[in-house]
């Protein structure tokens, strides 16, 4: 992996184990990072706490929680109360799924890179071991940065962005393994999407099952409180 | 122009000039028309009172206005109170030039359309009369639309959305024509950065210049309440 020069780049930080991996992958590559946290109305807003405890630790030149409550829209478990998060892994794409959320939270980081001077976003999206999201697939990504290059000042006058994306082929066990090389403290992330308000995980949501198994699978020891 | 039987559309509402006439003209072709308004911490906080009372005239079916501060983010003169709105008209890209704006304005509307089942955005770009924003071209909007439909849900199931931009190839004098047509009260819409707490115009940035402008070419009373 080549490294750059003390670039700056903005990575999207939630404060789960995907997202931080990707700021350790981005530091080691020499990135200066800007760390993005939205508070969305999430049902699981104690990730916000992991995200603050995993930039500090991860020295972060910045990291910035911008509010943006997509409960007024709804139509996903995470932003609408009255959506029960489900237990089982169905076919198809879950209810957990929030309408736009990365194409949102994208367009957030890339405001953000473009009144700082960057020109490299990350964003810990993956196609291997994930829910069946849309807008974790390569596809979406790469339309998303051209969109990028059209949308903004900076593309138009010869400043290309580049979305960076280090997990989208991982698989979860694959990037634990390449998180812990690096020493990323994973205890103190959270992936639980209805964790309770001491951060400790429910351990049987999509989330949770999928984080589980990328660690028995890594044979690396799991950090993760469990409630109940 | 053919009518639609009745689909639900999601029109980005300013509370410009732009804008109503977007709405107008998409209630004309039938749709039933929810409207969202972005409180984004912008100077001219004041346009959201217009598009209240545009949103209200034009009787949609939902009016929605969501927070989403980008102060903390900044790089405008409409998101920074400590960079002036200029009153001369330079070359390039103004500073009132707003950092991925549609981009993430269009994110939420498409957000909101993918909730409620409506497959139309409408928003009121234009590549005539314009201040060189790179976010109101054809070729911005194209992009937006392929990211769109592998951005969510609705576009991977094969329900693909459509942003219609019907004043994209207007002149400012022909908008107001064409609004001034269909019944759009245009003493109720603010185009201007620096209104003042009453919704007065200044009469001298960008914005006030291509409207006032727009009004003279078209020989239509300008009714625009000026200060100073």
């Amino acid at each position: 992996m080549s490294r750059v020069d003390e670039k700056p780049a903005v990575v999207l930080l939630s404060g789960g184990l995907d997202s931080a991996t990707v700021l350790a992958l981005a530091q080691h590559q020499g990135y200066l990072c800007y760390a993005l946290s939205l508070d969305y109305g999430q049902r699981h807003r104690v990730e916000l706490k992991a995200a603050a405890r995993v930039a500090q630790q991860a020295g972060v030149v910045e990291h910035k929680t911008l509010p943006i409550d997509l409960r007024p829209i709804g139509g996903s478990a995470l932003t609408d109360s009255t959506i029960d998060v489900p237990e089982t892994m169905d076919e198809g794409i879950p209810i957990t799924y929030v309408p736009a959320r990365n194409l949102l939270f994208l367009s957030l980081a890339l405001g953000w890179a473009e009144v700082i001077g960057a020109s490299d976003l990350f964003i810990g999206v993956n196609a291997v071991d994930y829910s069946g999201y849309p807008d974790c697939r390569p596809e979406f990504i790469d339309a998303f940065q051209k969109t990028s290059n059209l949308a903004t000042q900076a593309g138009v006058e010869g400043r290309p962005f580049t979305i960076h994306t280090p997990l989208i082929n991982l698989s979860k066990a694959e990037i634990i393994k390449q998180g812990s090389q690096l020493g990323v403290d994973y205890s103190v992330t959270l992936s639980c999407y209805q964790a309770d308000l001491r951060g400790r995980a429910c351990g049987r949501c999509d989330s949770c099952r999928l984080r589980k198994a990328g660690f028995k699978a890594a044979n690396i020891a799991d950090p993760t409180q469990y409630f109940g």
